[in-house]
């Protein structure tokens, strides 16, 4: 028994690559991103009445994990990554079905001539173009649960401090500024990676960021345009 | 573009029918379901870690309402039937991809002869037999949000009084009666039915249960052994 389902919809955010994506939705609620449907799912209709909700649920595809094979643990990263944990324990991406599940704030319902009506998101950890199956609204006297516990999550994730001259800052698009600061204070850097001499890179919307991490701190070393 | 997935464990449950299934999960929390792994995923190790979180995610599949053609416009019960609301705009079955989301209670994971190692959960509103695609761990620091808004929900559902005579009551086993009571006091008439005079058939668990609903009031007539 197998079920073939099709993309409704594709995000539109500012990370062009994996690279700098924060671990979960909702963390970074800067994020801006937009879903634009597919030419075939074009109708209005499908949306009456969901201007009226605040958070929005996303199912979408982990596009760029499909690997052939999934494996039955992961390591995870908060756990410094040399812990096995059973995939369905976590939200890895490597899961038996690569379905990811995220919850956005609805920040508006726009008309575009080319784009159709739009749905405008915030907190969206998804990569630019990552195609979505099902979007569905969040209905809090059934799905907040503020109460539920986190098994080895509970160990906690530190922030970094984020050191960004203001020189380089302005070289930011200004409406962009906060999530980016966000975005780093979550560190951005990929899973094990530990060395302070190391100058990363990271795409986030019009601009290349290059930063090292040492001591519990980001500093930002270059605001560049991305080379083409 | 297109991806196709493969159930990776079913759910056992009291609703052997549509009918009589909760309008959305953990409304009633007393509902016991047991997840059970397919043959090919009954892998111990993708559990592991999992008896540390409270609450999960089921991504399912609405299998008992797949048609041919979606709709973009449904008309919610919760709304009395008369108005049409965008299916994105709501939990309807009648979607794009037939994909349903519920979150239930982790109660337990139990190793069993028979089914191997089963995950026991509380509040599931499915059917028996449906077939799952996923288990995510619930993590409320992004999945809580008891501030949502929920547009045309707001309006509120009207629970009704149950009138189940305690001779009655006893034929029912007793570690499913306040699940049933629940179920009942939740309304199990299919939407938009409203006539005093009809007694309504349901089944649950190993029961058959006739009922007819008057002025708020369900009132319970007969506890039978099914028809086989």
């Amino acid at each position: 028994m197998q079920l073939t389902i099709k993309p409704i919809a594709r995000i539109r955010t500012d990370f062009p690559t994996k690279f700098g994506i924060p671990r979960q939705s909702g963390v970074v609620k800067e994020l801006k991103g937009r879903i634009v449907f597919e030419p075939e799912y074009r109708n209005e209709d499908m949306l009456r009445g969901i201007e009226g909700f605040t958070h929005l649920w996303l199912i979408w595809m982990f596009s760029e994990n499909v690997r052939s094979k999934w494996t039955p643990t992961v390591r995870p990263p908060i756990l410094g990554g040399n812990t096995r944990i059973g995939v369905l324990a976590t939200r890895s991406p490597f899961r038996p079905n690569p379905l990811g599940l995220s919850c956005v704030e609805l920040a508006g319902v726009e008309r575009r001539a080319d784009e159709g009506t739009v749905l405008l998101v915030r907190g969206a950890d998804l990569m630019d173009g990552t195609p979505i199956f099902d979007i569905k609204p969040y209905l809090a006297y059934v799905d907040s649960h503020p109460e539920a516990t986190e098994g080895f999550r509970t160990v906690g994730w530190s922030m970094l401090s984020v050191d960004l001259p203001p020189e380089l800052l302005e070289l930011v698009p200004a409406a962009d500024r906060d999530a980016l600061l966000s975005v780093l204070a979550n560190d951005p850097r990929p899973s094990y990676h530990n060395d302070p001499e190391r100058i990363y890179g990271m795409s986030f919307g019009s601009r290349e960021i290059k930063f090292r991490v040492a001591d519990g701190i980001l500093k930002v070393t270059a605001v560049e345009n991305p080379v083409k």
